[in-house]
């Protein structure tokens, strides 16, 4: 599918690209680029590219796809740093989670003879490095393609193929719309995670061990999320700035309505909103992105009720 | 184990604890007791019980065990009403979320014949109703017990053994510590999960389906938590008000310096934060109430992450 593939940075994300390039067969040579000597050695050692290297310049030259997996505000830097070693005609993408600053950082610095692909996989662990990475982590994932009106369409084919390759379901979105969209399902998510974990930090010396054994009633799961890359996450909220503060505000707002209606004993106002809550859910079911915990009504037997997409813990940015 | 037991509401938990027992025959005979006569049917049709009733004077008649799972502001009323029919000897527990109220609520109305034993099992999925339950679900979870100074000791070890015999793991723990623990743990994680599902419904007009559809970024994490009943979940909050707004207060203070943060595009201190929550999660993952996602480093076969306290749903309360 493609010649000579270099994916830059080569973390949980690049890493499983190259890992399903590789098993796949779809480059003649994969070129794993990481600034990191410790994750070239690991990518030497483990196998994971046919060659790994520092330096951006040797790792992007005769390149015909060029995948930039790094810290969303680094994509403009990294980008500036390759442009003149480009080969003609070479389709670069990306794989950041924020994607309108990551186009406004791009295109100043893209040579006229290349193609930028804003892309964006929802897929991910709370785990980070070459090692966490694998194969099928795209598998049954969304990837968003954000392209500008002046983006080649020839080239955004290629892409879809090679993602579609993955085992990824493409959705073309502008970028401003999924910069909000995500900023409500994944970016708020996050930095409620964060907080309520940071929270439960600060409590530590009082509450002891506690707080790890009984960790089951809900607070398990904003660990997994809060447990994911901090430097990932520390550029998704300076990018998605807007979006961000902006849902944090209406959260804000929710939030003191329910303290309120705790605070002065409103028992209809809690169970109401806490069954409008419930629908979303069902909707989320419905639309097969998760799955009913046992086996319908009526059998007593309790089955597993993991399918494919909820194989996957859920800390995707 | 026992000779006539009661199970005093039937949904989810109560019906759970039901059908362990008669699965495992630790009853001679089981008594379904609920108000809802549609809830009695159904516990006929599916055989979930030796009888139903929908009076509670009837269930409790001769019972050694009457185990209350109604939401927690109802627990003193039950018993209240059913003070006069009781057995010598008897033993009553119940499976409140919250457990210094419960105390309070029922010791006034308990005869002196009676013993109380303050019981918590954390264990549960989003769904609620008769049908929702099976025997397996508190199967390597916690039940926690907060007996008071007054609490009979051979009626704790009567019913320690009960929810042994459901494979649960028993915790001793002081009624105001429990609320507190669970407060953090489970009840302001349900509340967050609450209001940031809220925030989205409010928001679906103009986000339409693409909330549903990219909702693996996180939000499907709280959507599940926030399916849970919300009844149950009412109580919980009007019951353990203190904790909960004082943790709330907490919150929001943690939240509000993360907001300025972005504001004032602070990397530092994001970074910071975020790595901080990240050995929460490790010490849960050692502490066995969570698992690691794939093979050790240093594998490259991806192996499926689910055990037995994993493959749940998370919303326990």
């Amino acid at each position: 599918m493609f010649k000579r593939v270099a994916i830059i940075g080569y973390g949980l994300i690049g890493s499983s690209i190259g890992r399903a390039i590789m098993q796949k067969n779809l480059a003649d040579h994969m070129v794993a680029v990481d600034l990191s000597d410790d994750v070239c050695k690991t990518v030497v050692e483990m196998q994971l590219a046919h060659e790994a290297t520092s330096s951006l310049q040797d790792g992007v030259r005769d390149c015909d796809l060029v995948i930039l997996a790094v810290p969303v505000l680094q994509t403009g830097n990294v980008v500036a740093a390759i442009k003149d070693h480009l080969a003609d005609g070479v389709i670069i993408s990306d794989t950041g989670s924020v994607k309108q600053s990551v186009i406004d950082d791009v295109m100043p610095h893209l040579p006229p003879h290349a193609h930028f692909i804003p892309a964006h996989p929802i897929a991910g662990t709370e785990y980070s490095g070459p090692e966490a990475g694998f194969p099928e982590l795209f598998e049954n994932r969304w990837c968003i393609f954000t392209p500008t009106k002046d983006t080649d369409v020839r080239a955004v084919e290629k892409v879809t193929l090679l993602w579609e390759q993955f085992g990824a379901d493409i959705e073309i979105m502008d970028a401003k719309r999924h910069d909000l969209v995500l900023g409500l399902t994944s970016h708020l998510p996050h930095l409620i995670a964060y907080t309520i974990v940071g929270t439960a930090v600060d409590l530590e010396d009082f509450m002891g061990e506690d707080v790890i054994s009984f960790s089951a009633g809900g607070f398990r799961d904003f660990t997994r999320i809060a447990a994911s890359d901090p430097v990932m996450w520390r550029d998704i909220f300076l990018t998605n700035k807007d979006a961000v503060l902006d849902l944090l505000q209406r959260f804000n707002e929710d939030l003191t309505a329910l303290q309120r209606a705790i605070r002065n004993d409103d028992p209809d106002f809690l169970e109401d909103f806490f069954t409008r809550t419930r629908d979303v859910r069902r909707k989320i079911i419905d639309r097969g992105q998760a799955s009913y915990p046992r086996s319908p009504i009526g059998s007593n037997r309790y089955t597993p009720r993991v399918r494919p997409r909820d194989a996957e813990p859920d800390s995707e940015a």
